[in-house]
């Protein structure tokens, strides 16, 4: 490995720019860009991914080199501030910062102020003049060198609360009661001092060594606990979750230090150069006089905002919420217009040089601003489609990198129902409104509590919202399972906010009215007690917080939504249609832009009502004369379900799929519901429990179901068949348009197609000749069994169009029920044996393989042939991508999923350009 | 259709051949023959195949100019014989005979005697002077021409003896008893005219209308019956079961009458120019003086021998049997010396002809003998190969023909078991040695019962013997299920004893001191009364009658089958293993010529003695721990298999299966049993019900089984490993070679074989350490689900082999599971969806082509890739052939199964070439 492994920034260039991300991770390029567009960028370098990569695959050793690079790239910062790493008079002191390819915010570490020793603080202190801030800063180089670097990257596992953070967090809360102060800036000098004593002491006391009192150690411990990290729990499993490859590795960022804590005329704050959450076009960020970077986002204290304007809305929802504004800062517009100024310069040139909304870190030192990072910002999918179709009308972008640059998996939060406003309830409080949507449940305390319920066989108990005073990256794994989140403290910008926003999970920050106590289980509002278990409702647009189970309504979509699922429709190849089995589920899809049915399940009819007493009199007839009987009290009633769905999708296709469950899925299975269709029914319990005992299966998946049903009873095609084609012929008459497809399921051989289309096309004519109307309409089938897709020529011969019903075939490809995988797939998944669920995420070698090779068969016989798929993967961004390489016509997905449907389609067709 | 209808033969020249038996059927392409070979067959004429087939492809019709065709053709006849169809004076009579590609014995209808009319009667009485005669021909005419053509092919389904055949038969026994006759011949000329009024009458009553007086409509009436009986009942049953297409068709002959019936210098007999039983080297037939060909083969009169010395050993035979000899005629040899001699060169003329063994039927009308049938003779497998086995000795046919002509899946036959030679039995009586083997079962009366019985969900009483008088063809499907036949009359060439060969089936012919009263359920031997559902046993290669259940004993093979054997194995590519689990079994495969075993299933060795307990306390561990202690006590028991599973292959290849079923498996499903293990664990019942239901799966077929298992419990891979690779040091020390084949089943991605031969692997190295013993040995996978097919590139980069288990594999191919496909399979059969049961005959298409695809992408991955078959289509001969064409290295089967596999194996290589 004899490469460079170090790019240098600052001082108005860089080596590095925003394109090398993979190098340099987001931090490190972003700190590139920065310097080459000349903004102010304290000087420093970046250690490469590759070098975090070398670590690993070498056992935890840098490569040869490493070392001498380091220290000619900290001589360049040196000089270009004339200053000393370790120098008694004019002692530099810098940051050690992570910085993966993607933003992992507060998975890895960082540690400030290195360098700070017995031998620099003398002359730290006398060049700024100022004890309590070099203090300050020794104190928290304690604590976070201690925590990160001595404790956690050499493998120490305190037991909770006997750690060294949480001692020395102690110790400080402590020493603030004892001195009566309220908050961090209340300390003194001798406070710092003292601290600095007391946590060396801690530091010793728990881990046995000394606090590390040279500069050089300082650094290269950092360094190895940034990498470390890495592989850090709570970083494995956020990438889990984002499904990020470990194999990126991180990049180090080692810059010299800025302080926004050296008194009042210092800051430090975050920002965005558009609200995250809306969208909206205004500068929206968050600061805090004299402090350091980490009190902001660990939303310890509660920052103000920037602009005037910010400003003023925040006290009028504080105002609503019932909070006192008193004590706050004025927002920095005010404070520093002149550092605010510049900050909105560099600002407005980082958008227009980056063509997309930024999330942007920065720190004012006595009056002078400096650039901390800058990145393309998280945002809600509404404010994601907002700016993108914003930044076309401003001529910023393209309407093909508008569509490309929406996550079609976010889409899923602007369709989630949303609290009803006319449905009464009780408001508990109102906090921020930190990520968008509506969510119920019960309460919980710990993310393992989340975990524990949201696992419970019992539905009732799944659904948990997650109450914490503040998150924290431990609490992941039970943010990731909650419904909502609710915390009592922290700002927009806190965990719990970010987090939550890119799970698209609704949370209601900062309520501070909700008072946690963690060992009764509960918490506070008031006079109101609520416990663990007990329901309440969030509502993350708002803030609200609300007792109970609350009724929630359908969202309704903005015009920038509308605007660019337009675009993207016109970009897309694939038609996008709907899983639907009701009228109410046909005009729902067709709202969100259902181009037909997909697939029309017919036996979810057979449940309504009392339909299931004529389905059970058919299956327990001793011959075919009584099976008919009871199907001609079936037939009116498919008959109208279907005039409905035919009204519904008026003009366009509507995929009809033969009864395909196998039987004894209608019949009762325990003794009590025996006794009681016995009763009804008018058989005895006894013939009942025969008929049923017949029936059962070893391996029902594998059954008597599908079109398996309509060959050794083709009476049932027949009913099916007629009330399909009943149900168009009087549609006809009203002046609407049916089209339907009738889909033969569980296909494996050509025969078996041929006998249910042989029966559906002599009952179509049969119907068409009765009528006296012309009906067209395709008999095709679905491909889910390997032996259709291996054998599609033949089929095609017989089927006019093919539709993958995906689930079935992943099913039988891996050999895997999707009812009882959960016993081995999360395992698989721990394990990295597969990469996703492939129940979830279409496998493309395999199943994948089997839809190509059926494609290519299919079209050899028939080369118009019609192709889709109905599979749940029809809804699943990368499965629809697969859909489109492999140059399917349609997906087909459940109704909510339409919209990410339809935008994974305009993509797919892009990215293929 | 302008092509040729009609193939004339006779006079010593034919327009068809031999090698025409796809257009001509079988009997017309021997009449053909022997025709071409100056032979004496009575001239005719053969419709061909293509007639059949355009009658049903055309609703019934002939092609035009059929009539004319086979008009000219019968003149063709009456030029040759000078004599006139329909002509008074000198009238011709004909026969009209099925004839279908293969022989379908008494599947299909013949007509006899077509041609007396009231017209012609006494022309013919004229020209033979044998008044008796001419009555006897016109009332078997009526017989049978109102039975066949004008009941059957008309659809007229009579009651149990109301059809016009029975009352015919009753009428007849009728007048013999008011005459005392004790046989047909002693039938007088007025006997036979009473005859001929009361049949017509019985036509006229039973059926309304007249018996044709028209020569020509009683020609067509036949031709229509013949080709209507290719699609009965009985025929379609024969097929299926014999597996012979439908779209065959059959030809139809018609031919000049010769007559056996014309007085005592006439007789008809049908011969083997070999013994079909044995295959020894000895013509072998019967006759009876003064009869049609028809009561031969009915089995109605006990006909005699045709040679001195084949009489000599039938009296011994009766002898033995207790049946009187007396009354019979002698044979054929001494009776017609000079018929007999002509019969001799004929039959020896054929056999070298056609360098095979023979069936042929002759008639000699007044000393003269005419041939009238010749075909390749059915045999039993033993005779099979001793025929084949000789003649390669005789220089008639070379060793790959000598291969090639024997049925694999015959020799099934000869590895049955056979009666015990010294067990205590109780012999009832004995018949005729009809077709070898031997059977223990019940008694059934009716083919009904037979198959009622035989699907009883009670295992004990599903074998059966069907008991009859005599079989007919309407009684196939009862011969089909039955474990063997006894039958009370009927000779070696009887219906019973035909057929029962055939099928490979034991049968004892010709019982005649078994009395059947079929009302009572029952029959007498002497004073022994057998009921209904008593145990009987048969030795159809001795033709004793046993009472009771007996033991029975393996078979002893013969010298010509060894022979064989060793051609087959030199003319092989493929190898041949064994499916075994035990030592025991083992040892009978290598016995059977195994080269090796090609899966051992590991879990039925937990079955044995106590060891499920062990197995059961490591399914009910708690932990890892707990885990572990169970499988300690079980790796001495592994251990201690493997090592006499490695004895009995010491030098051959042992493909090793880890664990496959679910655990369920393992543990007690009912209250009773729950109740023992939760007394003998000390687990509370409660918990184990817990256990038992946390384990349940809705499909277990796609649960958590195979190598899901390791991956989950790697420790069970752990013991498994460590179990094979003691075993393989231990023995190498006693001076035996292992050659271990660690085999990982249900692998569908190739991470989940990594993981399982990462364990194998380091377990194994650990072993070798251990003992200080070098063992060659190979981690490979089962390819036994389609994704594992799919990417056996990928799989075979980590695999040294592939095992197709094809079960599974066809499972998940068509989404059929085995456990319930029994609902629609039959089904699918019958409505000619499938050809075969697909777990039974490898389906080529499509499980076939995901064998292809994973043999092509495993060998472009690693060229020298071993790959085999271990599903049970590894002992199917015509899954075997695709094995074969497929270039897989070897096929592993049940031991009883490697013989056919073997010889499978020789014929797919010289079919082949």
């Amino acid at each position: 490995m004899a490469q460079k492994f170090i790019y240098n920034f600052g001082d108005g260039k860089a080596e590095g720019s925003a394109g090398m991300k993979d190098l340099l991770g987001g931090k490190g390029a972003g700190l590139a860009e920065m310097s080459n567009l000349g903004l102010p960028v304290p000087p420093g370098f970046t250690i490469t991914t590759d070098v975090c990569t070398y670590y690993y695959e070498h056992s935890w050793k840098y490569p040869a080199g490493l070392k001498e690079d380091v220290g000619k790239a900290l001589e360049r910062v040196e000089k270009i501030l004339k200053m000393g790493f370790g120098n008694s008079q004019n002692p530099l002191l810098i940051s050690v910062r992570s910085g993966a390819k993607v933003s992992m915010p507060g998975m890895m570490e960082t540690v400030l102020n290195i360098g700070l020793t017995e031998k620099t603080i003398p002359g730290l202190i006398k060049k700024t003049g100022n004890e309590r801030f070099v203090y300050d800063a020794y104190r928290r180089l304690i604590q976070m060198y201690a925590d990160v670097v001595m404790e956690k990257a050499n493998g120490f596992e305190p037991e909770e609360g006997q750690g060294v953070r949480e001692k020395m967090e102690r110790s400080l809360a402590i020493l603030k009661q004892k001195r009566g102060y309220s908050s961090d800036t209340d300390l003194t000098t001798t406070d710092m001092k003292e601290l600095v004593v007391r946590f060396k002491a801690i530091v010793h006391a728990v881990l046995g060594i000394p606090f590390p009192d040279n500069p050089q150690e300082q650094l290269w411990g950092a360094i190895g606990a940034v990498f470390t990290s890495w592989e850090g729990k709570r970083a494995i499993s956020y990438r889990q979750i984002h499904d990020i490859p470990g194999e990126w590795g991180t990049a180090v960022n080692i810059q010299s230090m800025v302080f926004g804590n050296m008194g009042d005329d210092s800051a430090t704050g975050v920002a965005f150069t558009r609200n995250p959450a809306t969208g909206e076009k205004k500068f929206f960020g968050e600061y805090l006089i004299n402090a350091q970077g980490e009190d902001v986002v660990a939303g310890i204290r509660t920052p103000c905002r920037l602009t005037i304007e910010g400003s003023k809305e925040k006290a009028s929802k504080n105002h609503k919420a019932g909070k006192k504004t008193a004590g706050h800062y004025p927002p920095l517009q005010e404070v520093m217009p002149q550092a605010f100024d510049e900050l909105v310069e560099v600002y407005k040139k980082l958008e227009i040089h980056y063509r997309d909304m930024l999330d942007i870190e920065f720190t004012i030192q006595n009056e002078k601003l400096w650039m901390l990072q800058t990145r393309v910002g998280k945002r809600t999918a509404t404010a994601a489609i907002k700016i993108a179709v914003d930044m076309v009308k401003e001529g910023l972008i393209t309407k093909e990198e508008a569509i490309l640059r929406i996550d079609p998996t976010s889409l899923d939060q602007l369709l989630h129902p949303t609290i009803d406003r006319k449905a009464p309830v009780k408001d508990l409080t109102r906090g921020l409104p930190a990520s968008p949507g509506a969510a119920t449940g019960r309460v919980v305390f710990s993310a393992d509590d989340a975990v524990t319920w949201s696992e419970s066989p019992n539905d009732d108990k799944k659904a948990v919202i997650l109450v914490r005073n503040e998150t924290s990256p431990e609490d992941i794994h039970g943010m990731n399972v909650a419904k909502g989140i609710l915390t009592a403290r922290g700002g927009m910008t806190s965990h719990a906010a970010v987090v939550a926003r890119g799970m698209g999970k609704c949370c209601v920050a900062g309520a501070g009215a909700v008072m946690v106590n963690y060992e009764k289980r509960q918490f506070k509002i008031k006079d109101t007690v609520i416990k663990e278990g007990d329901w309440i409702t969030l509502d993350g647009s708002t803030g609200r917080v609300i007792l109970g189970k609350v009724k929630t309504e359908k969202p309704s979509l903005s015009k920038e939504f509308e605007e660019l699922m337009s675009w993207a429709d016109r970009s897309a190849r694939l038609k996008v249609r709907t899983n639907a089995d009701t009228p109410k589920d046909s005009v729902i899809a067709r709202n969100y832009g259902a181009q037909g049915i997909g697939l029309c399940r017919t036996e979810h009819m057979f449940f309504e009502g009392d339909r299931i007493n004529a389905v059970r009199e058919m299956i327990l007839a001793e011959d075919e004369t009584g099976r008919r009987i009871a199907l001609n009290k079936l037939l009116p009633m498919q008959r109208s379900d279907f005039e409905g769905i035919f009204e519904a999708m008026d003009g366009l296709p509507v995929t009809i799929r033969t009864l395909d469950p196998p039987l004894h899925e209608f019949l009762p299975q325990d003794d009590r519901e025996i006794a009681e269709l016995a009763a009804k029914s008018g058989i005895s319990a006894e013939t009942l429990k025969v008929k049923v005992h017949n029936l059962h299966e070893m391996n029902p998946m594998l059954g008597h179901r599908g079109c398996r049903l309509g060959i050794v009873y083709p009476e049932i095609t027949e009913m099916q068949v007629r009330a399909i084609f009943e149900a168009a012929a009087n549609v006809m008459k009203r002046g609407i348009k049916p089209v339907p497809e009738i889909m033969i399921p569980l296909v494996g051989h050509v025969n078996e197609l041929k006998i249910q289309a042989d029966i559906t096309r002599k009952i179509a004519d049969q119907i068409m000749k009765e009528t006296n109307v012309k009906i067209s309409y395709l008999v095709g089938t679905m491909i889910e069994l390997p032996r259709a897709a291996l054998t599609a020529d033949q089929i095609a011969d017989v089927a006019e169009f093919f539709s993958y019903g995906t689930n079935d075939l992943t099913q039988t490809t891996f050999g895997f029920s999707r009812d009882d995988a959960g016993k081995f797939l999360p395992e698989y998944i721990d394990k990295k044996i597969l990469r996703h669920d492939p129940f979830q995420v279409l496998d493309r070698k395999g199943v994948g393989q089997l839809i190509k090779i059926g494609v290519k068969k299919g079209r050899q016989t028939r080369p118009k042939l019609k192709v889709g798929i109905c599979g749940e993967h029809g809804g699943e961004p990368s499965s629809v991508e697969f859909c489109h390489e492999v140059k399917l016509d349609y997906v087909s997905c459940s109704p909510f999923r339409i919209p990410i449907a339809r935008l994974a389609a305009a993509q797919a067709a892009l990215k293929a350009k």
